[in-house]
C-alpha cells in the first residue's frame, strides 16, 4: 500500500530524471529504492531531500556505519518500518558487524525505557548538565 | 518540578545506598545526577535499571562516545529534555568533538524528515531490504 | 490483522446501527470504512467518536479539504498509516490538489526536521512568542 | 536550558552572518529567533536548514497561514514547546483568526484520538483507500 | 508560558460557566486546574472535552485508580508533563499506594524497551494473535 | 518481514536455550512468541529482557490483567502493532473482560486527545500538582 503509485524509471520527469541519475552515480549502483520512488511526484522535494541527505550521510568525521547506526535509532524511536529496513540494510553493507547491532539494539531498547522512566518522573536538569 | 521528591544521600534505604555506591565506583565520580535520586525511592527499580545500564553502556564493540551518541539520538525523538541534556553532557565527556555532534544533529534532523516522508506515503519495503 | 473482528452491517447491535445510519446521511454515500466497523463493538464510543468528528470535521471557518490536511498531518507524526490512508483519500475527495499535497508533505517533513533539531539543542522560548 | 550557548549577533561565523542576514531580509524584520541562534554553531546545517524553510514555507498554492497551521499540527504531535510558541505566534502575525486557531486545536485532538484508536484496534485499509 | 492567557472565574463566558460549574459539582471540589482554564477560550471544545472526559473517567467496571494509571501511561508515552503531573495527584487521591505507582512505572519503561526492541526487529505477528 | 530470521528451537545458542526453557517453565505453555525468536540472536539480551519482564510483570499488588493493560496503552502510544496485538492477547488471556477493554481504549483515546491540547495550549503546572 501507498498514497502515492511508485515510479519507474519510464514515469519520471526530466528533473526526477536527473535526481535518479545523481543517486545512481553517488551510490555506484543501479537500484534506486521505492523512497525515491514515491517522492518522485514531486521534483522539488526529491531533489531537496536527496541534496540534502547526500550532504548529511557524505563523507565526514563519523564512520559511515555510525551515520546509518544513528538513522537507525532515530527510525525506531519515529516507528518507521521501512526506514528502519532500508538503514539496517545500508549499515550492513557499510560495515556494521553483528556485534555492533546487537549493541545498537540494546542501547536503543535501554534509552527508551530511562526515557520514559526520567519523562514519568518529572526528572530536573542537574546544573552540571548547564551550558554556559 | 517531579512527580517524587528528590532523595539525598541521607535519605536512601539501604538497597538504594548500595546501587549508589556501585554508580560512584563504577563512574569514578561522587556525582549522581537526579535520575537515581528520582528512581531511588524504588530500590527494586533503581537496581535494575542501574545493573542494565552499566551492562549496555559498559565496554563493547562500539566506542563509548558512539554509545551516548546513540543514546542523544533515542533521547532528542522521544522528547526527553533531561536525557538528552544528560547524554550530551556524557558524550562531550567522552570525547565527543564538536564536528562529531554537528553530524549527530544534521542526521537525526534528517532522519526524522525522511521517516516523516515515508511514513506519509506509505512506501512499501523493498524486496532488497528483506531478511532470509 | 486486527485485535477485533470488524463487523458487517447485520451484526451490529441497533445503537451502532443508529450510528451507522447517521454517517450514511452525514455524508452522503453508503460506504462505511472500517475503522466504524471495529469501534461498533462498543457503541457508546462509537457514538460518541462518531459525533465528535461530525462535530469537529463538519462546517466551520477551514475549509474542509484544510480540515483534512490537518489531520493528515497530525497522523503522520503518530505513525498511523490506517489513518493517513483515510484522511488523505478524504482529502482528494474534499479537493485537495496534487500541488497542495506536495506542499503538505514538503511542511510536515520539514518541520518533523526542526521540531527535532529545537528539542535536541534544548532551545528557551523567546520573550516574543510568550502570551499575556 | 540549552546543550549549546546562544550566539548573538557579535558570535557569527562569517557564514551564519549571511544566513542570519537572508533570514532578516527575508522575514523584513531585524528579529532573529532563538533556534537559528542555536544552531548557527554549525554554519552548514543553519544554512542548509534555513533554505529548505525558505522553500518549504515560502509562496506556494497553500495561504501562508494554512502552512502555518500544518506546522503547529506537526509540532504539537512531536512535542516541541518551542516550535508550537513560535509557529503559533507566526500563524497568528501571518492572519490566523481566534476561530481558525480553535478549529486547528479540535481538528488535532481528535486526529489524536482517533489516531491511537485506530492503531489499538489494528484496523486494516479499506481496499476504497488503495492507490493504483 | 502558554499559547493563550488563563481566564480567571471572571473572564468565563457563560458557556463556559456552566461547564466550569459542573466540573466542580462532579468533582465536589472548588479547584478548576489551569487545563479547563486554558480551553476555556473555546466554549465548544471545552464542553465537549469535558463530557467526553467525564464519561470515560466516570463510574464502569475499571477501579477509578486504575483509570488514571492508564491516563499516566498514555501521558508519560506521549512525553506530555502537564498530563504527568495532574494525573498523578488524581491517581493518588483516589488511592493508587506507592507501591502501585512503583509497578506503573516499572511497566511503562519495560513497555517502552519492548516496544522499540519489536519495532526494530520487525518481528511479525503471531498466528496465535490473529483475531477472527 | 524482519530485520532478522526468527530462530526455531533447533538454532538457539545454549544460552538462549536457557532463557527459552525458563520462559517456558515460568508461563506453564511450550509456546514462545516471535518476539523472543527475534530476540535470541543476542543471548545476552535476550537474557536481561526476559528476566526483566518476568520481574516486572511477575506477581504485585497490581492484578496481571492489569499490568497487561497498562503495556497494551504504552504500545498503543508507542504505535507497536505487534506489541498491541500480543499484549491484548495477554490480557484477555488473564482475565480481561470486553468491558474492561472498551473501558481501556476509551481512555487511551481520551488521553491521547487531551495530552495534544494540553502540549498545544502550553499549559502552566498547578501548583496543587507541585510534590515537596
Amino acid at each position: 500500500m501507498a498514497t502515492v503509485r511508485l515510479l519507474s524509471d519510464e514515469d519520471l520527469s526530466p528533473e526526477a530524471r536527473a535526481v535518479f541519475a545523481d543517486i545512481r552515480a553517488t551510490r555506484k549502483s543501479d537500484f534506486v529504492n521505492n523512497f525515491w520512488r514515491a517522492l518522485a511526484h514531486d521534483p522539488v522535494t526529491l531533489k531537496r531531500t536527496w541534496e540534502s541527505v547526500k550532504q548529511v550521510m557524505g563523507p565526514g568525521v563519523l564512520e559511515p556505519k555510525v551515520k546509518e547506526m544513528l538513522y537507525i535509532a532515530v527510525s525506531i524511536a519515529h516507528a518507521c518500518p521501512y526506514c528502519i529496513h532500508s538503514h539496517t540494510a545500508n549499515a550492513r553493507a557499510k560495515g556494521m558487524s553483528e556485534e555492533e547491532y546487537r549493541e545498537l539494539l540494546a542501547i536503543v531498547g535501554m534509552a527508551s525505557e530511562t526515557n520514559r522512566l526520567v519523562t514519568a518522573l518529572g526528572v530536573p536538569i542537574d546544573e552540571a548538565y548547564e551550558v554556559g
